[in-house]
């Protein structure tokens, strides 16, 4: 069961991301609260009807390899069908290739809801949203329309090739070859691995976008084109043609996410698989980074679903499950678990750590949204940079602790959490991926601190610790525990945030191995500074409407003090391992025999 | 494969836990180092040998049921009757029933060494440690020499059962009925769930251990009883007559710990299952409790185990993977991963993890060893206090960290970590059950506070505060950043631990929600203090035997810092959530219908 938490949603998407401010920008006059609300209530049928219950039958009855064929968990094509009438891939891409052309903030709760639903299955949207976005970034108008549509309709759908057996997160290694054969194609030679939904009888063709070196490419990552190699050639009336040389050899074995089939790609092993170039030559990892970039912000967006989505089988699960006398011995009789202190400290931990992920991640996407469509070039530069600031926040920190999430969901459902039939265990094995895919925890925290914090001398940084401090300042004018707590919490984390980020701009050049030895604690600092005071603006916005909804602003009111009284004091901790170690001491002072 | 960690275990033994003390304890002469280190190479010959290879093979080839037989993995029959003819079940207990008669303290790293090797398989003789104890407690000299040297000597195999289907963590639920037939033996009726090796084919006979109600029983905890249920019954002589009304029904389909079976099983299905009283009618949960203190130390161990096993699996990845060049820009080439600092600060969290909580567990199996042979009567009883203090401690907090020091592991491993076949994934899947049975982590926490801080109105607590203090004065006397940053990081954590100590005393009587909504980070804090206690100590052997070997010492003086620096400054995190959120506002604010 999977019921899509819509009021939730609308509640950050209106009072915290800016829907309003969003809908006023050139082109998003239809993003109105009342469509917004239509869009995700459409969304939540889709995702709670039909492919919310096809997520267990895909974790026991996984994707198939035959022959060099997959074969999807039955119900999945016809699921992905009903995904693709309904128009789903095309909710945030342009109206001219048949999209829906909505804002990124609307289309991010439905991005949220198709993951909680169905994890496996979300990703071969989440892939072909990457390969539209590459297509449209720097793809030739012909190369748009021959396959952007294509992709929106779901006829098709979208792969990302980059990863090879000696190449992981270090790309300057792909070896893939793309001989130009004189009549502007290409023909690819190559292995590729972890390539998801890589292989499936759920359309009828795969484009795939494979990273490979042109014979007189430069050594290293300038050296990396960007090509399209469609499974099935694709003829100029748009028509199929032959099977390409690109063939699934094996598909991995997988601790989660096992309906998804992640697929070993072989390219030109029967004379070359047939690629045309996208955009300059040696311009391949630029390209990349853009749809890496989307895809990393849509990773994150699993770990708040994953996160949502174990935290609602615990909340049933706990409302159930008689057990044990209360410890205030206000009954005599056996309580439904959620009674016990422990149980509701960790039903509170995943809902607080849910929902400031969740509302970091849809202002990241606001900011997205104002930096592609606002007429003042200077306020697009800003919110571009905070969206970039975010990103590796998002992926990082919300996919590390969808693990610690899904861990405690099995927690509560006890002895009964170990049996796989219970379904809480396959949340603990698909989160675990995660951290890992898109980018470990460790390259978007060295992304975090190179590229985000280091490149503009800490401006987006600095800049979001100035807009904490006002924060702090609106929570001084209220009474009150929950405004008492975060007051104190929130200045706490800001300072260690502010000290964190002064010791990385100290120290990066003089002694960047210290610095990097502290880069995921510096991440994990950001994520919960940054959600914390996400829960604080949540805070006051519930304070402010508290008279419309008692039961529904007292619970985040409720949750926002939590947070701050049980999480945000992490901040502390972080900021120790990061500054008072003060050197890589601590981290490197074994040598590789000491280990 | 598995290298027991020898010479960290016998520094632990030596400089910390207090092997000297223990040998020269009355029984305990043979103990020497010598002998001491002679049992752990022995052990870990068999562990590393033989139990470790099948670790990968239980998990692709669990246990199997088939018409009430469960038939183990194969190789695991052979495995066993190694292990027994070694001797190894005995190695705890007394030479008057065939055991060794070894200190727990020489004891326990072999029972790290079996659950590192093979946690599936190490469940068998933990289980059967638990029913010897619980013969050795309650049971008549006639059940004694019936059963015990039999379970010693691994021709039979022990169970515990407590669950049923209505009654879990809470035991005052248990219906089982045990009618007496007038002769002495009883006729036991009903279902038990979760029994670990509950049914096999490694062993001749089965000994299980069942609580069960008699008809003139009280309700609750007050009226459960403690009987022995052969799975054969055992004739006069020695020999094994009929099978017992006790059948396996069926087995679970888990997370992890695959090779293990958990079985239901089903009593008195045909006529009643014939058992025999153990000590007295109702007090059975009371002798319950001596075998799972027992049980609960050992799963603590199982925690140290894991962390440990996937420790050595990860560090073997990074000195073998390459990918990307360092970010210190110290070499052109891509280095092995080892080189990265993140992939140091993962392998330098696990190793940290795994190190103190393997001192603190040893430190306990000292005080037990202490507590039974030590001649003074008081000495004794101080130290039992403290064993008992320790063993949720131990149980709780090892545990709990095993979930993240394996998580570690895959994610040290990247993509490869999530393919079933690397192995790493094993680990995370296996340490998953281990926060739950013999008591959930909540459960610990309860009897922390509860049995072990409130009843003596926090003396243990507070004399372990004081020698906390000892310990930072004796840092103070040494000079260099490890011994800062110890004494900084320290001090904050004992300051920290009192605080809650103190909330603890003051508000369990008025507020037991709130004292127990703080409990499992009391139980955390308190794990983190007193492990970073012994990591302190660990820093004060290691400079004192330095010169012996700089190398191996040197580890030592690095890790301490590490723990200092990167884990000790949770401390103040933990103390937040108990002390400052003082109540239970935000934890227990929402009703029921607002999650």
């Amino acid at each position: 069961m999977y019921h899509a938490p819509i009021s939730d949603m609308l509640f950050v998407m209106k009072e915290l991301a800016g829907l309003d401010e969003v809908a006023a920008l050139p082109g998003y006059e239809d993003a109105t609260p009342e469509t917004a609300q239509a869009v995700l209530e459409e969304a939540s049928k889709l995702c709670g009807e039909v492919l919310a219950p096809l997520n267990v039958e895909g974790d026991r009855n996984p994707s198939r390899w035959e022959n060099g064929s997959v074969f999807a968990t039955p119900g999945f094509a016809d699921a992905f069908r009903q995904f693709s009438e309904g128009g789903w891939q095309g909710v945030q891409h342009p109206p001219e290739y048949e999209g829906q052309g909505l804002p990124k903030l609307v289309a991010t709760p439905c991005v949220e809801m198709l993951n909680a639903a169905n994890l496996s299955f979300a990703l071969c949207p989440l892939l072909t949203d990457g390969a539209i976005e590459a297509l449209l970034t720097a793809g030739s108008e012909e190369q748009k329309q021959r396959y952007v549509p294509k992709l929106i309709s779901g006829e098709w759908t979208g792969t990302m090739n980059l990863t090879e057996p000696q190449a992981g997160s270090d790309l300057a290694m792909v070896r893939t070859r793309a001989e130009p054969q004189g009549d502007g194609t290409y023909r690819l030679f190559g292995t590729k691995i972890f390539i998801t939904w890589g292989e499936h009888d759920m359309a009828k063709n795969i484009v795939h976008l494979v990273l490979a070196r042109t014979p007189s490419a430069p050594e290293g990552v300038k050296g990396i084109s960007l090509f399209v190699v469609p499974k099935f050639v694709v003829n100029d009336d748009g028509s199929l043609g032959e099977r390409n040389d690109v063939h699934c050899v094996s598909i991995e074995h997988k601790l989660g996410i096992k309906a998804s089939p992640t697929a070993v790609l072989q390219f030109g092993d029967h004379g070359g698989a047939i690629g045309h170039l996208i955009g300059d030559e040696n311009r391949g990892l630029e390209y990349m980074f853009i749809m890496m970039n989307a895809a990393r912000f849509a990773v994150g967006m699993q770990g708040v679903a994953v996160s949502d989505r174990a935290y609602q089988k615990a909340v049933a699960y706990a409302k159930e499950r008689v057990q044990s006398r209360p410890v205030d011995g206000s009954t005599k009789e056996a309580a439904t678990i959620i009674h016990h202190p422990d149980v509701r400290r960790m039903l509170a931990t995943m809902r607080a750590l849910t929902e400031a992920s969740r509302a970091l991640a849809y202002v990241a996407a606001a900011q997205s949204d104002i930096a592609h469509r606002h007429p003042d070039e200077a306020t697009r530069a800003r919110h571009q940079a905070r969206y970039e600031f975010f990103v590796p926040v998002v992926k990082g920190w919300s996919t590390e602790l969808s693990i610690d999430v899904a861990s405690l969901g099995v927690q509560v459902h006890g002895g009964m959490g170990f049996i796989e039939e219970t379904g809480a265990a396959q949340f603990y094995r698909d989160a675990r991926i995660l951290p890992i895919y898109e980018g470990t925890t460790a390259i978007q925290a060295n992304d975090l601190i190179g590229r985000k914090t280091l490149r503009d001398g800490g401006a987006v940084a600095k800049a979001l610790i100035g807009e904490i401090g006002d924060t702090i300042d609106a929570l001084d004018a209220h009474d009150g525990a929950a405004f008492a707590s975060m007051r104190t919490h929130l200045a706490r984390g800001r300072d260690a945030f502010a000290s964190a980020v002064d010791y990385v701009l100290a120290n990066a050049k003089r002694d960047p191995n210290a610095v990097f030895a502290g880069s995921v604690p510096y991440l994990k600092l950001a994520g919960i500074v940054l959600g914390g005071w996400q829960m604080a603006r949540a805070l006051l916005a519930a304070q402010r409407l508290k008279a419309d909804d008692p039961k529904f602003y007292g619970a985040k009111i409720a949750t926002a003090q939590f947070f701050a009284e049980h999480l945000l004091p992490q901040a502390v901790a972080f900021e120790a391992a990061i500054v008072s170690a003060n050197g890589s001491e601590g981290v490197l002072a074994l040598s590789e025999d000491q280990f």
